[in-house]
């Protein structure tokens, strides 16, 4: 399995997903705008992912201000205010920098502070993988030998530091020589499933099938699918998911034909301070990414686009939430509040 | 607006739809296997479009027949028979065929049959004309203005010989004054919202915004889609409907949050003698046309894809249907029954 997000000496190395599947060219970030490029150009993406990769940036805007100890916090803290101002729907990025944010505020001293903030950063790393470990045995359990499942973008290894959610427990069952097949929904309009779920998927030798989004809810309908796995980029108080736009789509044919639909997000993609789904954010993006495919484009320049990146799923419409933590039933705001309550990320 | 189909001479002419929106070349179809071709690659579709060229494919071949008089019916009925193998879904192409049969029942005398088989495919297209013409009336009073609506893929005057189906009350309305937006759904994989239907609906100048085929749902759960209109390739005995790809996932979305979906399609495309959508045959069509777009293939060779053109939708979730012979609402059975026996097509 490919690295997604790691450190490298003093810098953050990422796995350019814009070029796959076709190419695996590793960046070197080694600026603090490099590190805000790629978050926003979704050379890295998927919500744990960017929030590993902005605490990375933040612990490399500390290790370059050290020789600058006068102006060492307020670099830091700019740098966190930076990376915060890339991309507003994953919520792990702003619980990342909030995390830096705390170790800075318990100890500015810069000699000091650098070398803890890039420790913060390698645990958030660390911790994510664990997640991810767990979340896959939690979510392997929940499907069967020879079962079909369905996942809309890109919820693997690609999306965290680790095996992924959505994609941990096919992840773990076919480790577990269990057979099953997949659905991969191809996600326009940037194609994260066609381009990467399919990639890591055909990597790791699990059976898939690769279709348009807007053929899931008849294949649901028919009966082809026992179970759907979708990740997760922040869940409000309620329940509520946001995720790729899409998934609500999904969500919705599931509910209606009595197909589970289980959320994977690890607990750092829940936020107690947002009530519901209509107070989460969507981001909107450019046209041009409806407009064609990598140079393509089939839609003239003038025609108006409409393109936010999420939707909400309303918790209703969610069987389980399945966190490192352990599952979450509804009813979800008690659940969601005790697996908060429940205290540290496992490691 | 521009023709789709018409008879030059001795043959067909189609606009070459698998080129729009960048050019608009006409093609003559000289031969029966140009017209087949034209139908199998998308050069021409929509199910009316196809069931008029089908019509007109089998004139021509009669008029080159007539010169070998011993083998006329049999060169005839073969070219039905090649037509007929063109597409599995639309309907309307089965029974156009069937209509150019029983012309030549009647008087397969070559020198008759030959100009009564071109009548025949002239009264096709004409009644098609008149039939959008009425569809676009009677579905103009279904919404009101200022209205927000959706439509999937293309049904519009490139999918008939006339001025559409889903298509027509919007070119209706929009003649007699009135303000509406149309969200238009891309129609992935061939993109016939984003290539053809935002084509035509800019050429009109009415106002309409583009989006990928998974942000109707959550569009529509937002509220911001008053009503829904869309095509059909057919309709069985009970109201099931089969259309593109995607169509089910729209109607699902509809039905959750109360907004009309409309089918808009002429009495050729019920087909009174399938009696519900499991029994209408789907195509599946080739995996290239989900691995990329227009020379640009983001997908290996080697993953599996699934591509199925149509899909059904239950008529428990279609409003009405909108015939040249007036609304039909449910229950579909009778009313369906009731617009069949009415008689002869507007003319």
């Amino acid at each position: 399995m490919s690295r997604t997000i790691w450190w490298d000496l003093d810098h953050p190395d990422i796995l350019d997903q814009t070029l796959l599947p076709f190419e695996a060219r590793v960046l070197h970030l080694h600026s603090l705008e490099a590190v805000a490029e790629a978050i926003t150009s979704l050379r890295v993406r998927g919500a744990p992912a960017i929030g590993v990769t902005a605490a990375f940036g933040v612990a490399m805007a500390a290790i370059q201000a050290v020789s600058m100890p006068d102006s060492f916090s307020q670099t830091v803290l700019a740098a966190c205010d930076r990376l915060a101002a890339t991309r507003p729907t994953a919520v792990n990025l702003f619980w990342a920098i909030e995390r830096m944010r705390t170790v800075l505020d318990s100890d500015p001293y810069p000699s000091r502070a650098a070398p803890a903030l890039l420790r913060e950063a390698q645990a958030i790393a660390a911790e994510d993988a664990a997640a991810c470990r767990r979340m896959g045995e939690l979510g392997a359990a929940l499907f069967g030998e020879g079962d079909t499942l369905l996942t809309h973008c890109n919820a693997g290894a690609l999306a965290t530091a680790g095996i992924g959610t959505a994609l941990a427990p096919m992840y773990t069952a076919h480790q577990q020589g269990r057979r099953f097949h997949v659905y991969v929904d191809e996600t326009r309009p940037l194609l994260q499933g066609a381009r990467l779920t399919a990639w890591e998927l055909h990597n790791a030798g699990i059976p898939f099938t690769l279709i348009a989004d807007n053929m899931a809810a008849s294949i649901i309908r028919a009966g082809k699918v026992d179970a759907i796995f979708v990740g997760a980029d922040r869940i409000a108080a309620n329940g509520d998911v946001a995720n790729k736009i899409g998934t609500y789509g999904v969500a919705l044919a599931a509910h209606t034909h009595g197909v589970p639909f289980y959320v994977v997000a690890p607990t750092s993609t829940l936020d107690p301070r947002t009530a519901d789904g209509d107070a989460i954010p969507i981001e909107e993006r450019r046209p041009e990414e409806v407009r064609g495919v990598r140079g393509a484009a089939w839609v003239p320049d003038e025609y108006f686009i409409y393109n936010p990146a999420f939707d909400v799923t309303p918790a209703s419409h969610v069987t389980a939430i399945v966190t490192e933590r352990g599952l979450v039933r509804p009813p979800y705001p008690e659940g969601l509040r005790a697996v908060l309550a429940a205290g540290m990320a496992v490691r």
